[in-house]
């Protein structure tokens, strides 16, 4: 199997010393139950939805040949929050994204994280609730993990005491937990394709 | 400052159940000294040269604003070896994306590693050969890594221990050290841009 993570700084593990974000650290405990676990990680800092809309197509093909079962995880939207896009734009390059992705491969999506300014964060966590009701809509999987960093200080921390706006070591591990012991996550992994 | 590492299956680092590779320790250890640092690990498995002539230049600009110092680590054409593509062909295409790539951006080029089936090696050790050669000529640093992966049997014996093609975690930090311990990269990765 192999999975493409497409996505902005949060999913290319930005801030993180041990170059593993939350990403790394779902392959290597995934890795233990599929040893041929092929990961990419397609994460671009600052992407916003419409970026991600732009090439998430050309990217993916690229790295999923047809013959291999391919999956792709999606996680975006903070930049939309943090440049003020509007929010029914970003609703709909969301789902002109994960309706072509779905349409070819399982599709998985990944929440809004919390943003260090209060404004910001406001903002991402509604549009994780809007993403939320879209991916439900759409039939793909959607995990919100807003308020499950929130329930501890370590991802706002963090962020600030990093760039003032990645997290370390700490929270995108604090991120791969949330992930990997979601009912979402285990159902959607061990989920063999539809022929 | 940003790096694009872009390349195949090795560069990706398939096979290491630590999802590190080379370019996650690499990355790993220059963090040390450059916290802000940021790496884009696109190695696709199977690429050839052709195929990475084809995308790198998108895939690369997308990633580096010209705002921030931006760089591009190559390290292709054992594809090319086991394709058995014309070596001719191989260089062309190599000139193409090095002479495009170092135009815009510091470039580094890691040379090809060794493969299991003999005579593939042996067309990988020419290759790579024809590769240093084409790169001193283009004045991009070329990192050759073959005879110092075949010093000790850890590359080729995890090759075989896995899929037959990737080492694990052994010949992956073998290689990280290589491109550490040489005085190529430390003199690229010390050198600031020029103006």
């Amino acid at each position: 199997m192999r999975i493409c993570f497409v996505g902005d700084s949060m999913m290319n593990g930005t801030g993180d010393l041990e170059y593993l974000g939350w990403v790394g650290r779902v392959l290597r405990d995934e890795r233990r139950r599929r040893p041929e676990l092929t990961g990419y990680n397609l994460g671009i800092r600052r992407d916003t939805s419409g970026q991600i809309l732009a090439r998430w197509y050309d990217e993916v093909t690229r790295r999923l040949p047809v013959e291999i079962e391919g999956r792709v995880v999606f996680s975006f939207g903070v930049n939309d929050a943090a440049q003020e896009v509007n929010p029914v734009q970003s609703l709909t390059h969301a789902e002109a994204i994960l309706s072509d992705a779905t349409a070819r491969w399982p599709a998985f999506m990944v929440g809004l994280v919390p943003i260090v300014p209060d404004d910001t964060r406001e903002r991402s966590r509604k549009l994780d609730a809007a993403f939320a009701e879209l991916c439900m809509r759409l039939g793909v999987p959607y995990l919100s993990v807003f308020d499950g960093l929130m329930e501890t200080s370590t991802w706002l921390d963090e962020a600030r005491a990093g760039d003032g706006a990645h997290p370390g070591a700490g929270g995108y591990a604090r991120l791969a937990e949330l992930v990997l012991a979601s009912a979402a996550w285990r159902g959607w992994m061990d989920n063999a394709r539809a022929p």
